[in-house]
This record gives structure tokens, C-alpha cells and sequence, in this order.
């Protein structure tokens, strides 16, 4: 049997970003990929069993850069006190969004294949710990009582479309300050 | 040459609708048209050049069926004070969403495959009226000076997954009135 090589998996996950990036994730093949990795297709199968694990490794991947680059730990830090914490929650995801455009678009392109409440999302800790946040928001009357998902689906995507919007030039980072972006989501979310 | 016929042009929109809701914008290819709607593949062609006037009148179908059963020409009455206008807008989309969530789906899928900012989208004259009101609504400083497609994409987006949330049956329509969720989105727009 075939030895598995780490770097070959890392190989074969650039090759399914690159294809997600330019045509979508349903576009993802183990023929496309292999052909893209210069790797056999039946040595693709060595490292993910089909197409769905290989967007799940993706998609977990892209998940833990997050985890790695932000500190998710402070959003479970009860000396600071919500608002601030869920301040800092958005301003993570502002910022890992801007640095890491392709990221986010990678990250909705697998979401949106798998549907938004797929277990894969609902499962993973980052989003666990935002849930949990979130949740004891509501409890204490500090965000409007609505589905924890239009909170989280809001915070996300106005994100992701300014930073689409920057990437397509529509506007220069500049032109927005971070705070102009917070306000009209935490305009949203909060309780007046 | 075959004589059109309307029915049949009916018919083909009504595959490549089902094949969107059931497996994405992007599986759309005339082979499964012509095969799902009975015809042969020449006789798509007969009717649409190519995929993309496929996906193309879908689309334009949709977007009718929102100018038929909303009142868009109230928009653009000045003698109805702005605040109220909008009020209106996004009160229209959240009762078609309700009452036509595979319309929604079907139009978030077409245009996440061509891109949001495509010329599709821009050049449709709903949303036309749609951009000329909230830019009044911005110069008027009724709402905040953020890029258009941020208001817009958060009402689109806000209601599409709470529409999505009651399919999935996570709460019963009841749970959330319209009045919750139109101040969400209202908070978010306005300059408090």
C-alpha cells in the first residue's frame, strides 16, 4: 500500500481551492483535480474517500485558518463584557475577511453546496463559541431576540460583500472605516 | 423551420427551474433539459441559443413574477414620505419570499452563479427603482452613506434565510411577525 505524503494532501486541497475559486465548488471532480495536482486520480482516493471529503478537508481547512488567525478564546472571557466581546467577534471576522478575500469566498462557495444548515457548519467550534455568545446576548436583552442564524448570516455576509465589493473595485478599502461597516450591523442586532 | 411555440418555451423554463432548486444553477446543461422536458436537444436550441439564455429567462421569469404581484410604481410616488417607501419594499419582498420561496431560491441561485454584480442584475429595472430610492434615501440622510448593494444584499439575504429557516422547519412562520424582522433590517439602514 501507498504511503501517505502530507504535502501531497496539501498538493490535492490547493488544487480543489483553485477550482472552487474559478468555477464554483460543484464544479469539483476527482478527475479535475488530479489532472490539476499532476497526481493519479486513483492516488487522490489514497487521502479522501470522494468528492465530499475533499470539500469537507477544504472547508475545515479554511475553518482553521480562522481559528489560527483570530482569538476565539476572548469571545468566552466573561471579565469583558458582551458588547464589547461581540464588537470584537465582528471586527475578527472584518478583518480575516479583508486579508483573506479568497478564504470567505471559498468558505461560502462550500456552504452554499452544502446548504447554510448543514451539520458541517452547525458542528464546527468556531461557530459553536459565536452561537454560545450570541445566545447569552439574547438571554440578557442585549441583541434582538431573532434566529441566532439572521444574526450570524448578517454579520457575515454584509462582510463579505463590501470585501467583494473592494476586490472588484468598486470602491478603495478606504473609502469605508471599519466603524461605518460595525455600525450598521450592531444598528442591526442590538436592542434600542 | 419549426414554428415556436409558447407552451414548449414554458415547459423548458419549467425543467431548468427544477433542475436549479434541485441540484444548482451550475448542473444546468440542455442535455438534461431536453431530457426532463421531453424534447430533443435541437428543439432547445430552437428556443434558446446556449445555456446562459437559458439561465437568462429564468431569471427575467422570476424577477416578472415579483413586478406582477408587487406594486413597484408606489416606490417612486413622492407623495408618500421615503421612510414609508422603503417600509414597502421590504415589506413586498418578505410577502413574496413567504409565498414564493422557490422563486427566492431559484434567483439566488441564478445570480450567485453569474456573479452579484453582473449586468443581469443591475440592468433589471425592479431593482433599478429599487437603487434610485434608496440613493434618494442616502442623499436625504434617511439612511446611511454605505454602498447600495450592502442595503440591498442585507434585506435580500435577511429574508431569504428567515423564508429558508420556516422551510426548514425550524420555527413555524408565527414565531417571528413581520414587524421583527423589518425592524432588524430597518435598524441596520437607518442613521439613528
Amino acid at each position: 500500500m501507498k504511503k501517505k505524503d502530507m504535502n501531497k494532501q496539501t498538493i490535492i486541497q490547493d488544487a480543489v481551492a483553485e477550482i472552487i475559486l474559478a468555477e464554483g465548488a460543484v464544479s469539483v471532480s476527482t478527475t479535475k483535480v488530479a489532472k490539476l495536482a499532476h497526481i493519479a486520480q486513483s492516488n487522490v482516493y489514497l487521502y479522501f474517500k470522494d468528492k465530499q471529503a475533499l470539500l469537507d478537508s477544504v472547508y475545515q481547512r479554511e475553518r482553521n485558518r480562522i481559528i489560527n488567525t483570530t482569538d476565539i478564546a476572548e469571545l468566552r472571557n466573561h471579565d469583558i463584557d458582551i458588547e464589547t466581546r461581540i464588537r470584537y467577534y465582528i471586527e475578527q471576522v472584518y478583518d480575516y475577511s479583508l486579508a483573506n478575500p479568497d478564504s470567505m469566498n471559498l468558505i461560502q462557495q462550500i456552504k452554499f453546496l452544502m446548504g447554510e444548515d448543514d451539520g458541517l457548519v452547525i458542528n464546527d467550534s468556531p461557530n459553536n463559541i459565536v452561537h454560545e455568545l450570541l445566545q447569552e446576548a439574547i438571554d440578557n436583552q442585549v441583541i434582538k431576540k431573532l434566529p441566532i442564524n439572521l444574526h450570524m448570516g448578517m454579520v457575515f455576509s454584509t462582510i463579505h460583500q463590501h470585501t467583494n465589493n473592494i476586490g472588484d473595485q468598486q470602491y478603495p478599502e478606504s473609502e469605508y472605516k471599519f466603524e461605518d461597516i460595525y455600525q450598521f450591523i450592531w444598528d442591526a442586532m442590538r436592542i434600542h
